[in-house]
């Protein structure tokens, strides 16, 4: 019923406070994590009250998304992964990724990525790597039990190292392979990181 | 005989005309890459003598590695790769960088990677990984012929997302596995890059 009225008839607020929202969303996601952060705590932060938040943005994962400036909800993008049969995964995964990176995203994540690697929010996207994109496929690769953190590590240093060199650095031939040689090239790297025998 | 007459019994000059050197250095790797750059063009730019170049820094690929802050020479740092057996060059390879980074020389090599990231080096650090580092290593994974651009921007792609992730966000556990447990880990990639079917 509170969302219900918090939704109805409201018209657009001013920038300000969805700007001072954002501010106190990144603050304490970055310090805290996304798991240990609460909307509530972020409307106290940002002078405002709770409801307003949900008005702006939705769900904490969406503010979350906002906040860290990524234009495509992890679980939308990975959809087509959790039900890939698993010797499929690393595959299905990096074609998911690589498509959001050759969109109009792409600027917003570079954007993201270069702010996390020069300090100003470190805290920002290890919390999307690691509480966010993990939850998507972490349950599917945790085997032996205990190992899903350190297979998902593992891919996102391959993850990131693409990003760079084919993005940033633009390291040739990398740089202009069509995605699909990419994800040719690159997947039996996050198949054998998610599935196989790390001794 | 005219390096001899530069050497010898020349004062340390001012770190101006040091500073000077090194700021033409930058620009000019970094615009024209390694190979098309000369040490006579980066004197004129500082308006020095280019036998004052090689005094402070000895020689072109010596002033190159200081220009990009990089403090160990990869033709040291790689030597014992260059005579590893094909089959154990990935692990090798890894062992060695990893070692540079889990020196004294982290701070630095971190320095010079984001600033590549930030977009004030890109040409700078693309220049090091393709006509420095990739000329230790090349010629030993170019099967079939040509394909040791690919093979070695592959590398570079893994290499580049193990710093990130391990030493810039700290992404656990991969962030506090003892070295030869990373080495273990992501060996097998780097071998398949450089000596595997890419298909």
């Amino acid at each position: 019923m509170t969302r219900a009225t918090t939704r109805t008839g409201r018209r657009p607020g001013s920038s300000g406070t969805r700007d001072a929202i954002l501010g106190a969303a990144r603050s304490r996601f970055a310090e805290h994590g996304f798991d240990r952060t609460s909307v509530r705590s972020i409307a106290a932060d940002a002078g405002v009250d709770p409801a307003l938040v949900h008005h702006y943005f939705g769900t904490k994962r969406a503010l979350f998304l906002a906040a860290i400036a990524i234009p495509a909800d992890p679980a939308m993008v990975l959809a087509g992964v959790a039900d890939a049969p698993v010797e499929e995964i690393g595959e299905r995964f990096l074609r998911a990724v690589v498509g959001v990176w050759e969109s109009p995203h792409r600027e917003g994540l570079l954007a993201a990525f270069r702010s996390a690697i020069t300090g100003e929010s470190v805290g920002l996207v290890r919390s999307f790597l690691t509480e966010v994109v993990l939850t998507e496929i972490g349950h599917r690769v945790d085997d032996p039990a205990g190992s899903a953190a350190l297979r998902a590590s593992l891919v996102a240093s391959q993850m990131a190292g693409l990003m760079v060199t084919r993005y940033i650095l633009e390291l040739e031939p990398l740089a202009t392979l069509p995605p699909e040689r990419v994800v040719h090239l690159v997947a039996p790297t996050l198949q054998r990181y998610l599935t196989g025998d790390l001794g």
